[in-house]
């Protein structure tokens, strides 16, 4: 079992974060637009447990992912299980329709571009991920993948990589829970 | 949306039931291994609600499928969703880990070998299924997938061809019903 360590982060102007993150060695690729539907459990209050459930539609591949309650309130860590499905856009709303069927309710739909890049911070590899989210802005999330027993040193090591990029405004809520408050 | 129209019926003989169907035309193709997980959903009672989930992997392709409560008891006709996965047998697994991560329970698993054929009955495209299932014994399906307006003259057809094939020993219940009842 892999866990992601992540923190995301508001900023102003995404091109000048890539042209900063460009100099660490980041090589960012092409723009990809993400259509993320979430639902609602039958019976548990995901707000209330923590968990997330959604069909991404990324280009053309369609993604679902479930996202286990928060480890760990610095950081965001929690476990993370994502599992591809048939690649075409026909499928998005079939996949929807398939968890209605079981008693999911649809809740929202986060739309966005998004690009990602890859450096090193210390022995780490650190993905950073450019967004730029209809009706909520532009944020950049950096995350590193460990196992379990690296969790501490992964997340110390994001904490001073955002202290060294001077990012300040700190983002702790999923794009989801920001679209839900902001209704 | 398509329904699907079925009768099942138990034989002694595969292979005799297969060459009496290949004199109507079907030609079957080659045997498919099918291991199919079904799962009971977190708060429904999919024995009392006549639904069933389950994750099959068929050779080394995945699908997720959904079967709605039945319409019709004289030939189990019932609302359907089967949805490709991702391809692989690395992958089945995972799906059952996303389903109880969200609640779903394992409560049984069917495993048979499986040959399809196609051959013309009045006017309907009938689809004849040779199963032989692990535990079970062995078993014939014959299918007419219809829109809802024709549902009833599929019917009619599917009982007048049973009778015509001279198959008595009709099995309304699903492999999943017949394996728990003989726990």
């Amino acid at each position: 079992m892999l866990y992601e360590v992540e923190n995301k982060f508001r900023v102003e102007d995404l091109e000048r974060i890539a042209r900063q993150l460009e100099t660490r060695g980041a090589r960012f690729g092409a723009v990809c637009e993400q259509v993320d539907h979430y639902f609602a459990h039958p019976v548990r209050d995901f707000a209330r447990t923590d968990e997330a459930l959604r069909i991404r539609r990324s280009d053309d591949r369609n993604f679902v992912t479930y996202k286990g309650p928060r480890l760990d309130q610095a950081t965001k860590t929690r476990r993370e299980l994502e599992l591809p499905l048939a690649v075409g856009v026909e499928w998005t709303e079939q996949y929807g329709e398939l968890l209605r069927s079981l008693g999911f309710r649809s809740v929202a739909v986060v739309r966005k571009r998004r690009r990602h890049g890859r450096f090193a911070w210390q022995q780490w590899s650190v993905e950073a991920t450019l967004d730029e989210v209809d009706a909520l802005g532009r944020f950049l999330e950096l995350e590193i993948q460990v196992a379990a027993a690296s969790l501490p040193q992964a997340q110390a090591a994001l904490v001073a990589l955002a202290a060294d990029l001077g990012l300040e405004r700190v983002e702790r809520r999923s794009y989801l829970e920001l679209l839900l408050q902001s209704r």
